[in-house]
């Protein structure tokens, strides 16, 4: 009770949810409530405010609307972490980015098919339009946060094994190596911005709203063949891009 | 009246305000509403489809959200272009850029201040904290649309000129050749995305809830000096970013 009346004095005049938001702001800007961490559930939060969980979600809500936290379907609400700092040049490897901040990186493969390839993606990897492709969908993670998911190309029959590696591995790096790619570089990467569609914002555990950056790239081999085209879309408050130093 | 009946027949069920969106829409596509063009007003638009500027006006913020269209306060609604291709290098220039791109750049001077540098643009501008600083707050068109608006800081006393020569140039570079810098280098960017703030999304002519790339750089003269940091926020519908090749 003495919080509640704590949070009364200091907002007079401000909804409770409104108070609530602001004291649970507060304790993630001090360190109280750490990054990554997960915040108290909804009851708990209910009985330490003397609310009832309505408010309770209308102050999370705030919070999630602003960045500062975020909610994960069924598993409750966690702190936002700071963006993580993304290099794009002619060697980004999403595992050595992730792992040089001292995150844990994964890809899960969400799923894989067959197809033709697109205008758009035939220009991307060089290959006659309606050319055979392998298309992957994943989800690219640090420390079990989503950061992006992403649709990524590959030429048929040369890729035929890269899904069963890339599904062992969580590694795009390791998965080309295994299909007899020991090295790639980066051709292009162009990048846009939006607000995420539902079925990205459920992928990428974003509020609904939320901006993405996408980021379109083209990888060579060595001989500088096309073997991977991607679209990634990234949750905007988890990642800034860096070009140059 | 013909139209509507034709609307009507096409989209049976649907709303009259979604199947004029549609209209508009067919004919953005078909090219009949060219990029850039403005569109008729409300009025002429509400005799047009028999119908009234509410719902006219409701179909024109339908296709606002989408991106399709932009609407200018006090000036009308135009189709938007498609985004301009935006290099991100060493020597990335707007004017060259826009030029290349065969439209006509301009940078507008919206305000200019003098102040003490914050930490944060102090490290960008390799400059002790509270350092003095020209702040210029400006608007970058092509073709008279705003593409972004950007904070600069540049060192005093060394760019006190600054100010009056790219209000006089609307051009960066020739007012830092005014200033006795020839030439300069990007020496890094950084690319962060969210939801245009309000402000923004005024002088940026965007419906409110767009996306905005936000990208922070800075640029060193010949001796490798930064000589301006810069926070350029562009409205996400109007400009592809592009790295590499």
């Amino acid at each position: 009770m003495s919080e509640l009346i704590e949070a009364l004095r200091r907002g007079e005049g401000l909804a409770a949810w409104r108070q609530i938001a602001d004291a649970l702001e507060g304790e993630i800007a001090a360190g109280q409530l750490a990054q990554g961490a997960q915040l108290p559930t909804e009851a708990a939060l209910a009985v330490r405010f003397a609310v009832n969980r309505h408010t309770v979600r209308r102050a999370l809500a705030a919070l999630a609307e602003r960045g500062l936290v975020r909610a994960s379907q069924g598993r409750g609400t966690f702190v936002e972490v700071p963006p993580l700092a993304y290099p794009i040049g002619r060697r980004t490897r999403f595992s050595e980015i992730v792992t040089g901040a001292g995150r844990e990186p994964w890809g899960d493969l969400i799923s894989q098919s067959e197809g033709a390839a697109s205008p758009e993606v035939a220009a991307m990897l060089a290959v006659p339009e309606g050319a055979p492709l392998l298309e992957l969908v994943t989800v690219h993670r640090a420390d079990g946060v989503p950061l992006s998911t992403a649709r990524t190309w590959l030429p048929l029959p040369r890729f035929a094994g890269f899904a069963g590696a890339y599904e062992t591995s969580g590694s795009i790096t390791r998965a080309l190596a295994a299909c007899g790619v020991p090295d790639y570089t980066r051709l292009s990467t162009r990048i846009r911005a939006r607000m995420a569609e539902p079925a990205e914002a459920v992928r990428l555990d974003l509020t609904p709203g939320r901006a993405v950056i996408v980021v379109s790239s083209v990888n060579v081999d060595g001989e500088g063949l096309p073997v991977q085209a991607n679209r990634a879309v990234f949750a905007a408050d988890r990642v800034e891009l860096v070009v140059g130093s």
